[in-house]
């Protein structure tokens, strides 16, 4: 049940296999994002911080490393998939610039892209880029930050004054948590409630002037400080209310809807919801940037816990001068090892999301083709997600390296801190992880058909009810070689070896169909059981439709990962990632054992067979952990820790200290030379 | 499968079963201790919060609440179980002024009180007790963290000066994350290998001053600040080193080892690893604090998290006017309640421990008798692993409430940041979390025959091979009546209810008692296995042997619960907590439901009732969520959060505008009053 695998894999060869289509936006960041001043800065206060960030933020847009996702006429590279990758890169120097980035040219600067007019674009895209149109994205309120279908901020337009009424009626309506808008925000993008002639025509978003050219509230506009968070510093978030604010009519930006001068509404898309999901579709990439950030910050807890944990010892064993390196221990291997498997598996799935993203969005806005509207809902399930999946494995394994780390991990100096408080919200914005699994089951249970609708998956449940359909697993990259891994396994397969990839991908792919068909048959009976109401309907299955949700995440993460091995040319690369496959694999189907003991797809002695498999797995890996998180890449000086270099230098002169004073002591020892060595060891 | 509740319960004959033998503390601390100056502040500076913690130490000190586990002649009241109740209670006030007090009253006072002499006592507890004498518990070094009888720091005597000289060899011998060390310390308690004669007796304890009264470092002390760190921003942790520093022959704290003028060593224990475990295991009393205190930091997050999910609403139900609350969702339910089962849970046996802890030292400390020392070690091994169950449950329990309020969670108005950052530290000191388990799990290999030796549970593995040990578990409080419900399940337990307490207390036992059994078997084939390294013989079975430990303290912790709900007098409330005991029970098996479907103690259909069981309870528990946190009886100002009042009326405030929109439109829209409201509800 062992892997065999080579001697040394060169780090650099995995690094080509993780790196990607954007390897020259990788490497080009690994070169040059080397300004000091964007690093980190511990014990800071909030306003030190903001200020800090802010000056780095300006100094990155003239670096010129902001703009690829904007159009060539505006000094962009209407490079989608780049655009994302950058700020994927700089997750890796500071949390708070990468938000501030993402708020000001993802969130900020995309909308205004993709749901404004060439004429808007003219006016403000390039004082944005540059950063002297510092910006917000304002939707969230504080009553409503998962179903921002229901905002109650409204915009109402009077025809005689050729001017809309962006109002706040009440404090639920305000809104709140918005990046930018504390300190430097100058102009936000305010979603509300459109209404014309009497009709509320559902969200849309204007562009906003908030601040006077002194930095003032603009009259009727009141800014608030969020203040002090658990992390993300240099992030000036902050709250916006409106009373009767008069916005201009050219400045709704009105590429899904517009309002003539006499107010008439006109959309090319006629549904209202319709167009609503279509406008936050355009608005993906946040959410994509969101996962690969966390992405980025769990590899570099994963860096610093894996090579503390190789330098750092404790507790001898018989017979060994030295004590025991603590990476030697099965636990220590069982906490970071199957972490570090799921972190590569979620690499290669997140690689896969932005091509995807790239082509759908690149058609849409570059190339001017229709929207797909089936591949944009599967693009959106995908990027929720992944979402979830990465900022979850992002919470608990930066919780969990830190926890490795002991003492030294609560340091700030040594980075976890700042990893931990920093990615801790990650879980929260852009889509909460809990209703972003409830939308990623949304579209499993209609297959795509029909995933319109509040984020909620109440509604109307009727579309259960009537649905037949048979459950189908999309397929992800490689298609053809996992549908063959998985035709190869014979129908009895208890016999299978547990290191058959094929059975491996048959588990998962059953586990996801059987969870699936499930909830389907549970919400049909509900459905159609009298007397029940409409939310128990849902909601006496809602942990059975969520882990549905888990199960496919699963699978898409898993098939990406085999697709990446396949890819992987270097045999010695590809061996190794081929055994860290399994360890995800079969870590996976371990944490989720009881269900496959359940459901008949496991024996009892396999499933302890499991186990005794997950451990081997990682004695065969022990060797190679360094080097697993050397393949990230990630440059020392980005690491700005203090742990690193010194553990090892104090272990040496440790080391050498208790060799003298061993060597002395076997000379015999003088009176008055006994040292803290002798104490005899525990019986 | 449902049981049946009463309709209310009195939250105040909940909080007298909780409040248990110190009640009398507990209510003082909730009646006095209201002073605005020892709450938390949020974004204060390193500095400032330094300042602020010391300033309310030392108001805390003239309170008189800090002494009561001191001698009486001392002004204290020999109350050890008082004590710690008192830092328990006052957890919840401040985590930074928490640790401090610790520090100052439990670890630096404990160990002069415990292990110093009466003259030692005179000379200095009174000044320690107001805190005119701040001081350090120096044991950690930056290279021994777990294993401090290996600290590389000695302490030397010399018979011609009569003084010892104490000294830091290198780099990894330096005192490290020393609490009062960076700013107030003027003394510290430093652990260090005693050497006399040429001959090392292993580690003991000295009296230091490192401050003179100027503040400044004494003659070849130096002092170091850990800087920043994640949370405990008020506590000054440094690092102390010494350059070979005069300590005279009178400070040594020479209750279990004396050196006399000519530098004799004598000690009443001859062992000498006995001798260091019958000393650090007087100071158990910090362990069973830091539990203590997790306890209190999960049960404010979880009051907060609790009512905000009983005013915060989210996503319509069709046919309903209000939004839906948010704890009213299954899934949410399911986040909350099996964590506040199990923080019950966790409370009764922290009460059951500080009963224990009380009268064991008592007995020794206050009344001269005897060390019992299987008591003493069973002790020890309870406060192990309640610090490791009480402490991880904070870590998760606290993160998964950030999450449940949000991104309000987010900001540290709402105290949730300041809890998980304070606590988080809590799994690594007082004893790293895996190697307390470690701990647990060699007491129970042993049946604490022989628990004496290195916390690694390496060693001679000898005596596993050695020794024939029948598993007898050792019953905690209640016996009589756990035996009872137990030995009432008949052996074809397939057909018991899942709500049969007997039943559930059988499963948590067979658990324990095959895991371990199974653990003894495997290290005993190893033990004799030609060829196998001494230190493979444990690492081999190392999550084996941990999962023993975890088992082991679930069974404490039901048993406590049980006993808990049986001495509970007040109808209503037992009925209530006696399903808040299922809900413990069943959560716990559901989580290790593939070992017991392995061990063929539930079948395939058993395991999927289990499920839905479970989804019961917390359909007959959300009625009573607000009353299980209400229980708790923390006063409102010492929550100092903002988050509870304010969303209830931005949502009573919000529904009332909602609902004359609503009265408005029903009365016909005339043109240019369309609402927020009107929206089409998703298709």
């Amino acid at each position: 049940m062992t892997t065999s695998q080579p001697a040394s894999v060169d780090p650099k060869a995995l690094r080509d296999v993780l790196d990607g289509r954007w390897a020259h936006v990788r490497r080009d960041a690994r070169e040059n994002l080397h300004d000091p001043d964007f690093l980190p800065v511990y014990g800071e206060s909030v306003q030190s911080a903001r200020d800090r960030v802010t000056r780095a933020a300006k100094k990155l847009a003239e670096s010129g490393r902001v703009g690829s996702g904007f159009p060539k006429e505006y000094g962009g590279e209407d490079d989608a998939g780049g655009s994302v990758t950058s700020i994927e890169m700089l997750a890796y120097v500071d949390l708070s610039l990468m938000v501030k980035a993402g708020v000001q040219w993802g969130l900020f600067g995309g909308a205004l892209q993709l749901l404004g007019s060439k004429r808007q674009h003219d006016a403000y895209l390039r004082d944005l880029v540059c950063f002297d149109l510092p910006g917000c994205f304002a939707m969230t309120e504080t009553g409503h930050g998962s179903d921002v279908q229901q905002l109650r901020t409204t915009c109402t337009y009077d025809p005689d004054t050729q001017c809309f009424d962006l109002h706040t009626p009440h404090e639920a309506a305000r809104k709140d948590y918005i990046g930018n808008a504390a300190k430097d925000g100058r102009m936000a993008v305010v979603f509300a409630q459109l209404i014309t002639r009497g009709v509320n025509h559902g969200v849309h978003a204007w562009l906003v002037p908030i601040r006077d050219e002194n930095g003032d509230p603009m009259p009727g506009v009141t800014i608030g400080d969020d203040g002090p968070k658990a992390g993300l510093n240099g992030v000036d978030n902050g709250r916006l209310s409106f009373d009767h604010v008069q916005v201009p009519r050219d400045m709704l930006l009105d590429r899904y809807g517009q309002v003539a001068e006499d107010g008439t509404y006109t959309s090319s898309i006629e549904n209202e919801t319709r167009r609503f999901f279509t406008m936050l579709g355009t608005l993906v990439r946040g959410r994509v940037s969101v996962g690969g950030s966390a992405g980025s910050a769990t590899k570099l807890a994963l860096d610093i816990a894996v090579r503390y944990g190789d330098v750092r010892r404790q507790f001898a064993a018989p017979g060994e001068d030295r004590e025991i390196v603590i990476n030697d221990y099965l636990v220590h291997q069982r906490k970071l090892l199957p972490a570090l498997a799921r972190t590569y598996a979620l690499h290669f799935a997140q690689g896969e999301l932005v091509e995807t993203m790239h082509d759908v969005q690149t058609a849409v806005h570059v190339h001017g083709q229709e929207i797909d509207e089936r591949a944009q809902r599967e693009l959106e399930s995908r990027a929720a997600g992944l979402k979830v999946a990465q900022t979850w494995h992002a919470t608990r394994t930066i919780q969990m390296c830190r926890e490795a780390c002991g003492g030294a991990g609560y340091l700030q100096e040594n980075r976890l801190p700042h990893l931990k408080a920093d990615t801790d919200v990650f879980t929260t914005f852009e889509g909460d992880n809990t209703v972003l699994l409830q939308l990623v089951a949304k579209g499993l249970l209609t297959g795509y058909r029909d995933t319109f609708g509040s984020l909620d998956g109440w509604g109307r449940i009727g579309f259960i009810a009537d649905m037949v359909r048979e459950t189908v697993l999309e397929r992800t990259a490689a298609r053809a070689l996992i549908q063959r891994l998985v035709d190869a396994v014979p129908g009895r397969d208890d016999d299978v070896p547990l290191l058959d990839r094929g059975w491996q991908l048959k588990m998962f792919e059953f586990r996801e169909k059987h969870a699936l068909e499930g909830a389907i048959r549970r919400l049909r009976k509900n459905a159609t059981t009298d007397g029940m109401a409409p939310f128990d309907m849902f909601n006496d299955v809602q942990d059975h439709v969520l882990k549905t949700a888990q199960t496919h995440i699963d699978r898409i993460v898993l098939e990406a990962f085999v697709a990446g091995v396949d890819r992987t040319t270097d045999p010695a690369a590809r061996q190794l990632l081929d055994t860290l496959c399994h360890l995800y694999a079969l870590s996976t189907i371990e944490a989720d054992k009881a269900w496959f003991l359940e459901h008949g797809r496991l024996t009892a002695a396999r499933a302890k067979l499991l186990t005794s498999t997950v451990n081997h797995l990682l004695k065969d890996l022990r060797p190679h952990m360094v080097t697993l998180v050397e393949a990230f890449g990630i440059p020392a000086d980005w690491k700005a820790t203090r742990i690193l270099e010194e553990e090892a230098d104090r272990q040496e002169a440790m080391a050498s200290r208790d060799a003298e004073l061993r060597a002395a002591a076997g000379q015999g020892t003088p009176e008055g030379t006994a040292t803290a060595l002798e104490v005899a060891p525990a019986q």
